[in-house]
């Protein structure tokens, strides 16, 4: 059960959300910019970066549901996914990518943990400002979400099934505050 | 230096968010809504945990920035900003600011620290569930700006004098985008 009086069965943050509306707005308004508006990431990169932070955060609801998604964007090439969370070093994903999840891997530890060395190599794979930009905003932001969700104890669906029709409308419908 | 060019001079989350001002607005527009919308919880009180926990991520700028902004807000009050920095426990801050600055505490660490009986202890004190609310999301949401800034290492002023300026303006306009 929530830590707060939230409509019941109604999954993750859209609950806290539904409870104050008035933050819930802007927040999901970042996450469709970030994650949906224009970027040198894919919008499946950009969706792994999110499932791999919530991964590292321990928050089930994130990262189920941004795997979901990013599989569904990815789609016949989805298990890279599930090959990234599993292992990067090991996953067939570019190397570029590589590079951009380790500061990821490092924001979620603590911004001040991203080293001069660890841009450099990003830069070394093809990297521009922008993409580091915001493989930085997304780790940070996800931080953030996961914080919100977990630290509420909100509502997490244990079906897989579940995740998986909740990818589909996020990676078609994009990040629409609920009603 | 930043990782990533941006603006010289202009510190912390501005010269970020006039890098990229898409994802700048609904950024401000939380800021403003969580910090300086309808609450509870006063300004100062708000204020306060945003510089506790940039304290506890050891975020330089938004910890001088943000204890500043509350300095202002509590006004003739204004050394409980500096106790509480110091020593929650020893400050003399009411037992109900202590219990919900154990929770913004736990959310810095991780979402999932925070136990059923950290929001019991709330309540016990008055705590309702807004200010619960309220409290685990200006924590998620500085465990996000904290990242950004130190992640992308933006520029932090080191010259005292800044910061008060920048702690009056705060309290005075609150969060409005960088042009």
């Amino acid at each position: 059960m929530a830590h707060i009086e939230v409509e019941e069965n109604v999954p993750g943050i859209r609950s806290l959300v539904m409870f104050r509306p008035e933050t819930g707005k802007p927040l999901y308004e970042l996450a469709q910019v970030l994650l949906r508006g224009e970027s040198p990431l894919t919008e499946a990169e950009r969706e792994l970066i999110a499932a791999y932070v919530s991964k590292r955060n321990d928050t089930m609801f994130c990262t189920m549901s941004h795997a979901a998604t990013s599989r569904e964007l990815y789609g016949s090439e989805k298990n890279i996914v599930d090959d990234v969370l599993n292992d990067v070093q090991q996953s067939e994903i570019s190397d570029k990518m590589k590079a951009l999840l380790n500061i990821a891997g490092k924001v979620q530890i603590l911004g001040k943990e991203v080293l001069p060395e660890d841009i450099e190599a990003a830069r070394k794979q093809g990297a521009d400002d922008r993409e580091i930009h915001d493989t930085v905003l997304i780790a940070a932001t996800f931080s953030m979400y996961n914080r919100y969700v977990d630290g509420l104890a909100s509502f997490t669906p244990t079906d897989p099934e579940e995740y998986i029709e909740m990818g589909k409308r996020m990676a078609e419908k994009g990040y629409v505050t609920p009603k």
